[in-house]
């Protein structure tokens, strides 16, 4: 692997943003890496939050990369059915040494066809949704390595992920100095971070609020299934 | 509180993303939130990795905010002796229900005089520059509560701090909603997250990289000390 390594993150419109500012603030701090932001155009895009994203180069001028990691959100519900995307993936992926995704990113990976024969995992709202594509195998670990395939879980998983792909990248040590400097002694206030461990009213409340989405995100898991499997 | 929550951010160059973009995650999350990010101009902003940030309204436009959030990173150190920062963070204070920062933010409310009297963390390496502030007393809490001042450790501490302060806003129900949907259980694959628990040679690797830095902190900190409290 060379000296400099090369990273990027797929960031598009309706991304949830902690899915890749999270584990964009791991591989920042690694030394060599060089970081970048793709999407079609370098134009600001609209994440879920206030936040705008902006990429720092195109998808036909990127490099090949040692790293390439797909963020979630609802915004891979387009990305499923987006050939010029899922292309540039499959052709990445031929010489990539990780190939990465977290939360619904999973998805999009799926849609390409690069989990098949792969164990991976997703959001837990999007487990189903997963599993609709031949040849996977959904995992509920947080961080899922199959060879060079790691997956995360939703959205807080991307910051495990970040530090379990750098520890591959590199050694033990810059892994752990990272986590050092981002202060990562998690302590949540509350242990609802997962359905087995939330209490039932939240998780129903969680249920009720995403239910038409789930279903949208579903149907169009099978239209992409389809084209990716026939 | 008024039903619309009006929560904003600091944002300013050099400032670490993820200690801001952490806890805007869970604050995005919360029903009738509305979220700003509050800068001198809006002008595109370098934090501390390639990712660009865009303030949404200035300074001068921002209304009263019920919660106020200072990240840190290095650009913290020019923030210590900046009067239309500290004077924009003493006037909101007068009426914001809480006044919170995460990471090195908090030598900004310090500066701004708001600690005195106070508990409050700061990320690890910065406790030196923290204590030099009279009337603060350093915590080495990763959320740190004194009355309305809310302040976290480093980085990563902000997820923490963000759903502390939700379920102060709403209620636990809320903010073990928001803990849900970002599927926050997190599973770090070290144990090296503070200086209390990371390898020795982890930690000493780490004091030599930011040592020059730290040196340059603590002379502005004095500096900024001594104007708050002559």
């Amino acid at each position: 692997m060379s000296k400099l390594l090369q990273i990027g993150f797929l960031v598009f419109p309706g991304m949830t943003q902690l899915d890749m500012t999270g584990p964009l603030q791991v591989f920042s701090s690694v030394p060599g890496a060089r970081v970048h932001l793709i999407w079609k155009r370098i134009e600001p895009l609209a994440s879920d939050s206030i936040l705008t994203i902006i990429p720092t180069i195109t998808l036909a001028d990127c490099p090949q990369l040692d790293v390439i990691c797909v963020p979630g959100g609802y915004g891979t519900d387009d990305l499923m059915a987006d050939d010029e995307v899922l292309n540039f993936l499959r052709k990445q992926a031929e010489h990539t040494h990780y190939l990465t995704a977290v939360c619904t990113g999973s998805l999009v990976l799926a849609a390409a066809g690069l989990l098949h024969g792969y164990r991976a995992a997703t959001h837990w709202s999007a487990v189903d949704a997963l599993s609709i594509f031949a040849g996977v195998t959904v995992s509920r670990e947080r961080v899922c390595v199959d060879r060079n395939r790691i997956t995360g879980g939703g959205i807080t998983a991307g910051i495990d992920l970040g530090l379990t792909v750098v520890a591959k990248l590199t050694d033990r040590t810059t892994a752990q100095a990272v986590q050092l400097r981002m202060e990562y002694n998690p302590a949540p206030p509350f242990n609802a971070g997962s359905p087995e461990t939330a209490p039932v009213e939240v998780v129903a409340l969680l249920n009720e609020q995403t239910s038409k989405a789930r279903i949208r995100r579903i149907e169009l898991a099978k239209q992409a299934a389809t084209r990716a499997h026939g």
